[in-house]
């Protein structure tokens, strides 16, 4: 029997994230992230999405393109355990995983059947970063994928940072990313929650390269420009 | 930038269900239905399961290998629609797409590190085949999975058949198994919903030949033999 098979890349994400710093550590934390579903040219169908709009949320199964390594490993360090504990590879959505997929819930804001690019998909609440590859897209569907009897092992929800943007600096920031600029930022954005109240952090997030310092549970932002 | 990425087959399912026929249309429909992850050799490694008993529910993403044809159809015929009306693919969670992925969410009974045959999972509710490769397990995160909003579209909870089984051959159908059949059978296992009262139609399960006829709401086992 064949032990591999193939997959094609069928559309790719369009967000706010260039790099993998920032991204929320799963979909759904932050709803006011948008991003856009725009189909590969052999994909560009809109009969392929006849029905879609009736539902309100879509699985992604979707490729870790920038985070490949030649060999998996059996354990990994999860950093929502600090980094220090190794856990086995399936009980993480670690992207070191022998094929390197990603699976991520996402609300869909609406369909665009006909642009100059075929039809796109507006999303909100991904977790991808900008271009990554989608191999499939499917209904969730509540009946099937909702169990809120699912113990949640280590991967409680997270707890939040609350988010101060001086005033001076609130308007360098388009107003219309600053709800999904301060979502994204209450999630910590920083790696292996570090603790260093003085070390500045940087993330660039929709054309901005904005800086940061976390203490006590408070992130100040320190600075935005154009990234 | 490559457009193909590659799988390779990191488990197989072994369930009660040689052929697709009668398996429930979605996961978590019957519980009772035991199912085991066999790992193929070069995954069978218990370090790669590590902290994976701390989870009620796992994902997985495994391969449509029965349904597998050369060209997609933007459209299908959902059987939950009576098979007459067109919808895009997308929006279906049918085998034949661009990427014959298929996506269940499944119950995690026990995990057995060592056997023979390497670290086994033992679960219920898959809506799996009997080898059904699989190529990804993930923890069920219900903060970031669980969506009790989620709009279900034409996805509503499937209605139950009322299943008899006369007392006569009850004591055919091994008593370890005959809960799980019975939640088969309730499933409605009949294509396209025909509603033929005198037609006899067969499934085969956990090694019995099942023959069954449904007239209004109420599925009546006909004969049970060895398969």
């Amino acid at each position: 029997m064949e032990s591999r098979t193939s997959l094609e890349i069928i559309a790719r994400m369009e967000s706010e994230f260039p790099g993998k710093f920032g991204i929320p550590r799963q979909s759904g934390l932050v709803e006011a992230l948008k991003s856009t579903l725009v189909f590969e040219p052999p994909f560009r169908n809109p009969d392929a999405l006849r029905g879609i709009e009736g539902f309100s949320h879509l699985w992604l199964i979707w490729g870790f393109h920038e985070a490949k390594r030649e060999h998996w490993s059996a354990t990994v360090r999860p950093p929502r355990l600090g980094g220090n504990e190794r856990l086995g590879v399936f009980a993480t959505r670690s992207p070191f995983r022998p094929n390197p997929l990603g699976l991520s819930c996402v609300k869909l804001e609406g369909v665009e059947l006909q642009s100059p690019r075929g039809p796109l998909l507006r999303l909100s609440g991904a977790d991808l970063m900008d271009g990554t590859p989608i191999y499939d897209i499917k209904p969730y569907i509540p009946y099937a994928d909702c169990r809120p009897e699912a113990a949640e092992g280590y991967a409680v929800r997270p707890g939040r940072l609350e988010v101060e943007i001086p005033p001076e600096l609130l308007n360098q920031i388009p107003p219309d990313c600053l709800e999904a600029l301060r979502g994204v930022l209450s999630c910590d954005p920083r790696p292996h929650y570090q603790a260093d109240p003085d070390r500045v952090y940087g993330m660039t997030f929709a054309g901005l390269e904005v800086k940061f310092t976390v203490e006590e549970g408070i992130l100040r932002v320190q600075a935005v420009e154009k990234a």
